[in-house]
């Protein structure tokens, strides 16, 4: 509590009685109780006191008894007074406390008489979250997840709404230049009411700590251009003279990460002569970036239209596919990938959210290869946003996003995670020659926006090292509401046994494909005869079932949750796999319709062995398989459909900040 | 559905195999539907008809049966066929459909290639109301009441959030000055992907009708100004080309009113050559305006500070009660009332609320006294609107505030009124002469806000003809959560009866009071031998009375929901009822805290019979008596406290489109 008159009266004492009387003046806020020492300020020989009051002054005892006005009061029972007011002044001094100290025989000894000028100010935000700045919400200094929780949401501001900007997103401008900027900032009040000038001295400043002052910018003069109040480099400022509320505009500059953990604390003080007499806090959490699990429906699919004409087909084929998932396919021109075909690796389109506003995001990864402009150059826009992380250390094909997922929402050991988990591949060095990892930078980011609980898995023994070679998640009508689905070595030479025991050994896989360096087929029986292919393969299951085993374990799988589909893969010179023949776990997943690998798998009676096997262990979860042939588009370039498309899907319904905080 | 290759051609029909041939192109929407009349195309002698297309286009019959490509189909079974796009066209003509007539013997007749662009267009708004625009919400062409209702809502941007403009209001403004101003507008997306431009002759057009027009504003190019497209006397307006959404700004103009129901419907079309091929559409319902009753938190109280010290310690005294509710006491200087004292009568402090956002709103009374320019020049701000309603009949008494008020939520014959109801008094032609009512303006206005169904009491018996009077409202710890106060001329005499049996008849009333005519002593008995006074007394509780029994009948109300407060009044020259002492049920309800007129009633031990009996009835309800010395400042101006304050209040919890349609 704020103490008032610690003043040096005592030498002015003076034997004139005149000289006894002192004045003073100070600034009270209202609601915010003062506390004054009577016994600091008592004379010796001082045994009473007597309190007088005019104007709106509430006077307590420290044990908060209303104290009786214009009567003697033993001082000894009274060492300190507190004084409230709970109304604003309208004019400058209009009220005062009056204290004289009296001798045993009630001569008066001295008298104080404080003049007060009470202020409003409050400092405000939307702490609970419904869109509406409410006034002096108790809780607004203070964060707490779940849906009664509270504590201001703050957004990235990291997309552009002004197309025309030199800068590349919102966040670098130092002023506001568009209208729409201003949607995507939260808005902060400082509710001032009564006198337009604070008495001589007395001035209200905001503030932030210097650490702060980097991830956010304060804006203020709204009803002009916007100019910035606070930001990196400006951590404090002070407030203008006005009897009218204040909107400022604040817009967070930097997701949740390593060094940040998204929470901004901003201070509005009353400042005297440097001194802090008042202060009033608000708190805000910057949104972190959400992925969208293959079980929201997909709305936008992205393909690159490649210039030799090579994937004409494939995108009509691909077209067909996502219009009966009632979602848009959004063919990228040569300008915006320069024949990069990897629309899966560049990117991963997320979102951030805040109380009535939603924002796609997308996160740019550090690849950086033909399509690398696209993220900025097309999808950075209105409500659609931008993030990257870039690294010292040169990136690897971990950095790819095909290496990045997230599973459907999941319950583990009684956690519920009702944004799913975040997947990425890494390594095992013990059994990795050149061992390669996601960029600490990524992870970090990763973990940071905490809300979908990153865990890393191994797929460093694959070439190309993403995760979306040997798994996804596909929607179900099962209690989980999904299936994993997992490459398989075995089930795929399964099949092949099967055939040959039923006399299909010469039947050709790859049946009329070809490779730069001639035809690829190659009958069952080669490929079951071929013993170093075996070994190699059992290898990789091996590793598929390390995965497998993890994956059961952080995302609560039962062996009823998981389907294995047939796949092959053969070893590079670095003993890491590369696809044998079109991956079919390598799909893309638009509701119940599946954009699927055409394996180019052995036929009989003119149906593909694996499409058959596929088709028998999906459609009774209600999935539809269309296998689209991606053989020279894609197969060739060491990819499948998955790698070159990418989705922008519905949004959680439910909001991020009103998860339970279990896991957090 | 829309119907394509309505063209003449059989008159291009010739000999020549070559010219048999013919090529036409065409413009489809995402989604939408088309049907074409094979029947009109084919020649003469058509028995078959072969289908066949290129691209993402599906084929199907009227009942919704997929139709087979590039075999013969009987053409007699086939009339006419649908053809849907389900994905846009990232090129002009990427799609075609070709149909060829033959004859019985299989020769072809003619063929017909209709070459394809397909668009994507949506026009979307937050119809789900989560303050979030949905893509192509089912709903969004719809109005529909209650919590799982549906319809967007839009703002009267009534509020001033250029605190410098010229313009009253910002709704009076063409172009988009502000950020601040922003935030009151409701959004809509022009939602487009794919083709930059649309082939020639093609265009989307966004429009409204000509009433709605003057209703509302919608700009565009909010990366900048914003510049309007469709406001009044623009009806219509081509969308601009672009590949990217396009943001619109729409602001309502004008409440609800008897001439405007407060839907605005707009309309998205494709037009080519001025002829509508598709539309899509999406509603809007502008937020009513809305009144805080007694039983919602006080925020702020508004009073005058007159210029010659008079209400000096009334302010004091009433800070006090102010400062207690928790509530903050606006105090307004001379500037900005002319020492017009009766705050109550120039305004109605209401408001107006969309998903995310709350405007509180003046209702400015055409009363326009010495307050005429307070609530423009203080009120009026950011997020504090203004609407007002003038006549060419000159205001009355009765087109006061005071003479408005409205009641806590009730429930009336199983209907419930979340938001309570208004009442403002009327006449009784047949008992009063030269009868006043309020001015039709004012009462529409009432009226088509439709949310608080409005009923019209009886005050033209008062001089200064208000209802606030003889009732106003105070919480209550009941089922119904409140009390209805009534003044009771009956209770006066009541009180001042008993008085002078147990002997106090010399007693006085008003005792050390003066009128400008001389002192205004009164004794008990003085005023129950005044039978003159008696006899009006009766007649003004007849009238009071049978207000009671509107007010029983609208509310819902029983004898035990209702509260008489002695009162007397005095009638005027007009035989109209003036108050004869302080009229203590003209109070300010501050919460728990009642400020009440001083009732200068007959003492006995130095207690004010009628406080007494106040305290005696309201205070079990939990309520804290403040009576507050009005004589000199309000009471000798023929009005009372309420007269003198006004209350902004917390608004309702409930959402007013939340509301259940029972009694709209």
């Amino acid at each position: 509590m704020r103490k008032l008159l610690e003043v040096e009266i005592f030498d002015k004492r003076s034997s004139d009685p005149k000289e006894r009387n002192w004045k003073y003046e100070d600034v009270l806020v209202v609601g915010q109780p003062a506390q004054i020492s009577l016994q600091k300020l008592a004379p010796p020989q001082s045994k009473f006191v007597i309190l007088n009051t005019s104007g709106e002054i509430e006077l307590f005892t420290s044990t908060e008894q209303t104290l009786s006005m214009q009567i003697p009061l033993v001082l000894e029972h009274l060492p300190e007074i507190n004084l409230l007011s709970r109304t604003f002044s309208d004019r400058i001094k209009d009220r005062f406390l009056q204290v004289s100290f009296q001798d045993e025989n009630r001569h008066q000894l001295s008298q104080i008489q404080l003049n007060l000028t009470v202020v409003r100010v409050c400092l405000d935000v939307d702490a609970d979250r419904d869109g509406i700045i409410e006034e002096d919400n108790p809780h607004k200094a203070d964060w707490q997840w779940g849906s009664n929780g509270h504590g201001a949401v703050l957004l990235v501001n990291s997309d552009r709404d002004i197309v025309y900007s030199n800068e590349e997103t919102d966040g670098e401008e130092r002023l506001i230049k568009s209208l729409l900027d201003l949607k995507d900032f939260s808005l902060i009040i400082v509710r001032k009411a009564g006198l337009r000038d604070l008495p001589s001295g007395y001035d209200f400043y905001l503030s932030v700590n210097k650490d702060i002052a980097k991830r956010i910018r304060i804006y203020d003069e709204l009803d002009r251009d916007g100019y910035e109040l606070i930001g990196p480099g400006r951590t404090s400022a002070k407030i203008r003279d006005t009897d009218r509320d204040i909107l400022l505009a604040i817009e967070g500059l930097s997701y949740p990460d390593v060094d940040f953990d998204g929470l901004v604390e901003i201070t509005l003080s009353l400042v005297k002569d440097e001194k802090y007499l008042y202060s009033d806090r608000v708190i805000f959490k910057v949104a972190p970036w959400i992925m969208t699990p293959n079980t929201l429906s997909p709305i936008e699919v992205f393909v690159s239209r490649l210039s030799n004409g090579v994937n004409k087909e494939f995108i009509e084929e691909l077209r067909k596919v996502v219009g009966k998932a009632n979602a848009q396919l959004d063919i990228i021109p040569f300008e915006l990938h320069q024949d990069d075909r990897w629309m899966q690796d560049e990117i991963e389109i997320g979102y951030a959210q805040a109380p009535g506003h939603l924002m796609y995001v997308v996160f740019d990864s550090p690849r950086d290869r033909g399509l690398v402009d696209f993220p900025k150059t097309k999808l950075l826009g209105i409500d659609f946003g931008y993030v990257t992380r870039k690294s010292r250390y040169e990136a690897t094909k971990l950095d790819s996003f095909g290496n990045l997922e997230v599973s459907p929402p999941v319950t583990v050991k009684g956690v519920h995670y009702p944004f799913g988990r975040l997947i990425f591949g890494g390594t095992r060095k013990e059994i990795i020659f050149q061992p390669r990892r996601m960029l600490k930078v990524l992870r970090d980011f990763l973990y940071a926006q905490k809300i979908q609980a990153p865990f890393e898995i191994f797929s460093d023994w694959l070439s190309v090292g993403h995760i979306d070679e040997f798994m996804t998640f596909v929607p179900a009508p099962t209690p989980k509401g999904f299936k994993l689905l997992l490459a398989s070595t075995n089930q795929f030479y399964n099949i092949l046994k099967s055939l040959q025991q039923q006399g299909h050994g010469c039947v050709l896989l790859r049946q009329g494909k070809r490779f730069s360096r001639g035809p690829a087929d190659i009958s069952v029986s080669d490929v079951l005869d071929d013993e170093k292919l075996t070994e190699d393969n059992h290898r990789f299951q091996e590793y598929i079932d390390w995965n497998r085993e993890v994956l059961k374990q952080e995302l609560d799988l039962g062996e009823e949750d998981i389907i294995e589909l047939p796949a092959l893969f053969e070893k590079d010179k670095d003993e890491r796999a590369e696809t044998f023949s079109p991956n079919m776990v390598n799909m893309i997943v638009l509701k119940q319709h599946l954009g699927i690998p055409k394996p180019s798998g052995p036929k009989i009676d003119n149906q593909c062995q694996f499409e058959a096997y596929v088709k028998e262990v999906l459609e009774p979860l209600g999935l539809i398989c269309h296998f689209i042939d991606d053989w020279e588009p894609y197969f060739l370039g060491r990819g499948e459909i998955h790698c070159g498309t990418n989705v922008r899907r519905q949004p959680f319904t439910q909001k991020w900040w009103e998860v339970e905080p279990a896991f957090l």
